[in-house]
């Protein structure tokens, strides 16, 4: 069999490879960071030769493109849902509430950090994670756009542009709250969290 | 003159290898991140020998503890002249622009984002970056509960302390923000800010 071939429930061999890597790349960045992690360490955490690693993946750098990839493709489909529920304020605050808890998990704080704090010093990843960044935030625009129209809000684009980054900045701060205070009252700030995020959704004009 | 021996104006002798130290170390985390910042790397960008530098730091943990601790000095001296000002709650935000213009300073934000990031696995850089935020947490819900009462708002502990660490996720968002998206239209952003914590401070019940 190729490593194009399909497996059975599992997509193509490729791709089952693929997310191997990346499973086990995401294991050790976490553990010791994106340099820390040599190749020979992921190749270890993966079971797989140098040669193989280097055949699906040409650098660390595309390793963490790769889970970039995964990353926006799970909140891309969290807000597709999100667009297509009947009422789509509720399912909105409802599915960020999946985001939080997803950004409070210790585990995926630590990549989104290491990710972060390596695109401060990489140019190359700087690059991923803007571009990324960007494809999210242009789908959850469309989201936001419907709502606050629909709520009676007529946002220049520029507005709705700074409502959109001031959302992601409730996101993005989350990931480092849980971090720095591991023992805050979740529940109380989830509550608080996703009023802030009603107060700009629908009351902010 | 012996290393504890003041230099006029410039506070002891001790205090200015400290602080040459502590910026030395913050320009190699920030550029080679925790780990890549060797200490061979830091002595050469201090200009000190390792024995020179051990005699102040034992470790590059030490080092990390000295630069959270002047953070945590600067956050402070920030809340307490905001307590002494005539209009608190004014200050509050005119103080709170400050605090933003920081964290979107791309230096300050790659230092910070690498300390949160090797906090999530180093069990005593961790320690530190708690210590810390509880200390600054602290300092800064007085400041609030001050100004919520004023205001009319009776809140328990509880949720006062949800309120405080909800206001702290929109400063530790924004540092993350300023890296994903730098060309975001900070004016209008730095404005919504403003609104979100006027509505955290005074608004909200």
């Amino acid at each position: 069999m190729t490593p194009e071939q399909s497996v059975p429930g599992c997509g193509s061999r490729a791709d089952v490879r693929r997310e191997q890597i990346l499973a086990a790349a995401e294991a050790c960045f976490r553990t010791h960071g994106f340099h820390g992690a040599s190749m020979s360490k992921l190749c270890a955490q993966a079971g797989m030769s140098p040669g193989h690693v280097y055949h699906y993946f040409e650098s660390k750098e595309a390793i963490i493109e790769g889970i970039v990839r995964r990353k926006a493709d799970a909140i891309l489909a969290r807000v597709e849902a999100t667009r297509n529920a009947p009422n789509v304020l509720d399912a909105t605050l409802e599915r960020a509430g999946e985001g939080i808890a997803d950004k409070l998990d210790p585990d995926f704080a630590a990549l989104e950090l290491e990710i972060v704090s390596e695109a401060c010093r990489n140019p190359r990843v700087a690059r991923i994670v803007r571009d990324s960044d960007h494809e999210v935030l242009s789908n959850f625009t469309e989201l936001v756009l419907g709502l606050r129209r629909d709520l009676g809000h007529e946002d220049s684009k520029e507005t709705l542009d700074a409502l959109v980054d001031m959302i992601a900045i409730l996101f993005d701060g989350i990931t480092v709250r849980g971090i720095r205070h591991p023992e805050m009252d979740r529940e109380r700030v989830v509550a608080l969290f996703e009023k802030t995020l009603r107060f700009l959704i629908v009351e902010w004009r």
